[in-house]
């Protein structure tokens, strides 16, 4: 990656950058021995950005987070719990994130509302408190800023997730290193719109909120918006921005070139959590990659590229290792966008070998079989030529297996 | 029902109107040792109305039967064939429409332009012209009007499908007999908006042209438009119904009560066919019904409902016969329309029982045992109460099991 000039990654996620510190627990929530509870912490305050569900159905904590990003000057943890995701669940719900807030900034010795929160689980069913306050009793003495600490918070916001997800880049702003770094969970009703995933990013940068939530609104469009896992928009999407100047570069106030540079990274830190949710998207073999290139207007190629990914059809052919392209060209032609099937050209694409499944809208002279062994890896790229125009989008999401049902169908139990 | 009395329920199908035929045959377009060929043969013109899928990918028989509905006075011959869908063929896939046309045209002694076609299975596969020559060459001797004949039609269009599917109803108007029958087929890739789901109705009414294609396409609107098997719309889709006037009913001309009536049974026809493709989608276990109530909008209600139907995650839950009602209230968050999800009633409802599962957004105090053993039945119909307003709307879907991905797994193989 060519990136490696301006940017460093770095093994790590939420306590890389100076000043965070983060903690895990079992606190009881739903599973029984099992880490669920997770808390981060910055020991000066940070300026926060927000980008929440797009559901009509908001869960509590996803209210209370706006309140907290649009109304305080700053904030300085977050407490998460997975297992319950406190939706549909009223004024006992709100009730819940008050008292967590609360309980928190009194052993934390910060405002309750410089608190934000997260939840993620079933939904209707109402938080034991009493749980969730002895959780955050047993996580503020194990808050810590080492790597484990933050691998520690990352597997304790899993619930059907597979893996742990963390990522951490860092870059030179004026001389001073930077660092962000996050962690994300979501493995299903993912279908981010502004997204049940929750991510959660922490740097040292001194940059203006505003400016910081202008960048992750608009970031978000590329990189946790465009990835899919059933469609299913949840109630409790939420990515949180934690910004709290520990690195000492000079403050980011515009647009400028230290903004560029600090753009980039957000963005590959997005993208990087964004993909490992995809991939590890619930009974998940395979990460799809779809990327539509040639397309007219970007936003017709987003819409293209999110058609494809959410395809049933599309989706369990993946599984098959099943070169079914006319799945695909019928998922970008349902999409809404209009375009010519007569000129797009389709490519299989994995560990580097490529190859060309549609010519012109027509079958190309490939081997089944061929295909069938290129489609058989754990991640694989289909590229859409529309051959109208400049713009192009990506889209990630998963393919469609026997354990995705098998999960859904016994979630609850 | 208390339709009874101005509708007849009948045994039958597209040979059920007066001076209508019908044959299928096995002509090994994909498969072997199995029908895969119908024709449908009305021995008078008939004035045709259609309506297809809105897919930008549109198969080549969809682009032709849109032509013939368009251009030609009258229709007197359907073919269709199972196993190869003829879309994404190009130039080639058109000839073949036309050779088709052109054969049976010869054959059954009427115009190539008065022969409708349809296809559904693979896409981007060639048709073997031979094949579908020879087996219009053994339909024509094989036409006959009897029940069976109908019947054998219906199932020669199946190709993941369970059951055939079939309905004919009676109606009287002015002292005249009318009949409408119809069959249809799919299974997956359903997501009709005007829908791989093809289908044929036809009736001895007397009806002016552009009546029944206005008639047709508001009814769609209700019927074929609010399945979901998957949410994949296909580039097949094709419902078209053929009325040839041999009831000798006064022609009908205008929406007065003959045509009420004449609606009222078209629309029993589409509802019945649309559900029983709901029920047997890919892999189904179960029928799913779902009804918005108390919306204050009809286009909202319809939605809210499909967006239910379509959810993948409600889907699994259904098939684990888990009450997670949550995944409802959150699908209908994501629908697009805004509602007041804290004043939402929910009930689930089978065989007659009725239980209320959700009062004005919260958990209702249910027996989680009792709502699963209601869950477990062939038909479950869920309702849900917006309390805004007098517009409703039902949607038909099933639910998702291991079954529906082994097969789209597999398919072409």
């Amino acid at each position: 990656m060519n990136r490696g000039k301006v940017m460093k990654i770095i093994e790590g996620g939420v306590t890389s950058a100076k000043g965070f510190m983060a903690a895990g627990t079992a606190a009881g929530i739903k599973y029984q021995n099992r880490k669920d509870m997770a808390m981060i912490f910055s020991e000066r305050p940070c300026v926060a950005a927000g980008v929440f569900t797009s559901n009509v159905v908001k869960a509590a904590p996803v209210l209370w987070d706006q309140k907290v990003v649009r109304e305080s000057e700053s904030v300085q943890a977050v407490v998460v719990n997975a297992g319950i995701a406190n939706a549909c669940t009223g004024e006992e719900g709100m009730s819940y994130c008050r008292q967590t807030a609360q309980e928190a900034g009194k052993l934390l010795n910060i405002s309750e509302d410089s608190v934000l929160i997260g939840s993620t689980g079933v939904i209707g069913m109402q938080l034991k408190m009493d749980r969730i306050t002895e959780g955050i009793r047993n996580l503020v003495p194990r808050l810590g800023s080492t790597a484990e600490a933050g691998t520690e918070a990352a597997e304790s916001i899993m619930t059907t997730d597979t893996i742990s997800k963390q990522v951490a880049v860092q870059i030179e702003l004026g001389g001073k290193t930077v660092t962000i770094g996050g962690m994300s969970k979501g493995s299903g009703m993912i279908h981010p719109n502004m997204c049940t995933m929750l991510a959660y990013v922490t740097t040292d940068a001194a940059i203006e909120k505003e400016l910081l939530q202008k960048l992750l609104s608009r970031d978000v469009q590329d990189t946790f918006n465009m990835i899919s896992v059933d469609g299913d928009t949840s109630t409790n999407d939420t990515l949180l921005v934690l910004a709290n100047g520990a690195a000492g570069n000079e403050m980011i106030r515009t647009e400028d070139e230290n903004c560029r540079k600090f753009e980039e990274a957000l963005h590959y830190v997005n993208g990087e959590l964004a993909k490992m949710m995809a991939g590890d998207g619930e009974g998940a073999t395979k990460l799809l990659e779809v990327k539509i290139i040639g397309a007219a207007d970007k936003a017709d190629a987003r819409k293209l590229a999110k058609s494809v990914v959410g395809s049933s059809l599309t989706k369990a052919a993946m599984y098959g290792n099943d070169a079914n392209f006319g799945r695909i060209l019928c998922a970008m032609g349902y999409s809404g966008v209009k375009f010519d099937p007569e000129i797009v050209d389709l490519y299989y694409e994995a560990e580097g070998k490529k190859m060309l499944i549609m010519k012109n809208g027509l079958a190309a002279d490939y081997s089944e079989e061929e295909a069938t062994k290129l489609l058989d890896h754990k991640a694989v790229t289909v590229t859409a030529d529309l051959k109208s125009g400049d713009a192009s989008a990506t889209a990630w999401g998963c393919d469609l297996t026997y354990d995705y049902v098998k999960i859904n169908a016994d979630y609850r139990s």
